[in-house]
């Protein structure tokens, strides 16, 4: 039995969506979440800026004392987790390796569907012939807008999503946090026929399965919760709220991690 | 005479258009340009987390010899020029002062629409009855995505400017150094009486009066263009070269300032 909290981070507070699946799937664990709200995004940067963010967030957490960490930012994970292991004293998961397990399972024609942020894309992890894949790089800001039922959304994913059309995909992967959000658009435009799957299932249950196995889970209580973000705008309090259906269970306190 | 350079910078490089614009009015200046391309946009973050990085961008450039300091940057400028001139030895020139000045030369209704950035919008420096001002903050993103001529940058655009409808403006400040590039769909949107004005021209001059008055012109010479960046994705390399029509007279530099 360990009390100590999971420690979740992101580039902003896409990941949100992750840490309001683990709550349903581990509703006694206390949470610390770390959102890098002042350098969001990091889905537009290169790989060696995007690694030094990363790690800077990964040493703050692990001062937090965390029992484990989820890197619930699919641009970090496809780009750096193996550096963020490398430096880490706790288990490390990422968003992506799950949600590939979960798409191989699900898939019936072996033709996976990815979109992402362009460093997400450009990582080269899913360089595979299964995967037929297209960067979305103005999803985010949308999102972040609140854009999610505008003509001009539906207009951007057309456009984005068409290199689906004849490809025969039956599985699409929405290779980002804040995507799930637009999942009505997506599936209106590569039709019904295709299973959209996003990362918060897969890295839960995988989340849980890590703590069970080293035995880290905590004991029956009320789960406290913390919510650090680097920046603070009124803006992203509005996102943090709509992307847990205006039932947030905290609120977002600004730390200096640099 | 003095052969230092023009420092400019910009929190990412839509500052670029106004070094376009100096280049032409001041052709034998150096200049280094400094764009903070690693934490890029800064017109969504708050007030605080925009000063701290403004003034490291600050002192970097200080340190570099350069004679004067133009701020590239609306959201900046609007946000903490204050605070950049109280740290700093030599001149300061932010882009919203010149833009108003000319902007009040040439209203003949005394009404000017302004837009820009979040930030720029809240910071307060346009509340004055003569503006009426919309943050356009998906602007940005769509600019740097070259969505320049997309069917949905016209329908956000008719979106954000549908407030100065009957509202009898004639003159409106691209309040942002990505904006002129969507001049095209802008003066269709806001129709063709209404007179767009940008920072590019305005700061130009006035850097040129301020060099004058205080001696500080260079000498006849071929001048040297340095172009410094916090990050450098391929993608910003393409959208520099867009901003010079296709002419980017160097090449972007990686550097780290913290």
């Amino acid at each position: 039995m360990n009390n100590q909290a999971i420690g979740i981070f992101d580039s902003g507070i896409g990941g949100l969506t992750v840490v309001k699946e683990i709550i349903k799937v581990l509703p006694e664990e206390n949470i610390i979440y770390l959102g890098d709200t002042a350098r969001v995004p990091y889905g537009t940067r290169d790989k060696e800026t995007i690694t030094k963010f990363a790690l800077e967030l990964t040493n703050f957490l692990i001062k937090q004392k965390v029992k484990i960490l989820v890197v619930a930012c699919n641009t970090i994970s496809a780009t750096c987790l193996d550096k963020i292991q490398a430096v880490s004293p706790i288990p490390v998961i990422g968003v992506i390796e799950p949600t590939i397990s979960e798409a191989k399972k699900i898939t019936k024609y072996k033709r996976v569907g990815v979109i992402g942020t362009r460093a997400t894309i450009n990582s080269g992890v899913f360089d595979n012939k299964s995967f037929i894949t297209q960067a979305c790089p103005l999803f985010v800001p949308l999102v972040e807008e609140g854009s999610i039922d505008h003509p001009a959304t539906k207009l951007i994913a057309e456009d984005y999503l068409k290199i689906f059309k004849n490809k025969k995909i039956d599985v699409l992967i929405l290779g980002c946090t804040h995507y799930p959000l637009l999942k009505k658009v997506i599936q209106t435009t590569v039709g019904k026929k295709v299973r959209l799957i996003d990362s918060a299932g897969p890295v839960s249950r995988e989340l849980k399965k890590i703590l069970e196995k080293n035995n880290l889970l905590t004991g029956k209580k009320i789960p406290k919760y913390r919510f650090l973000v680097t920046d603070t705008p009124q803006r992203t309090k509005q996102i943090a709220d709509i992307f847990f259906n205006h039932r947030f269970p905290g609120r977002l306190e600004k730390i200096i991690i640099i």
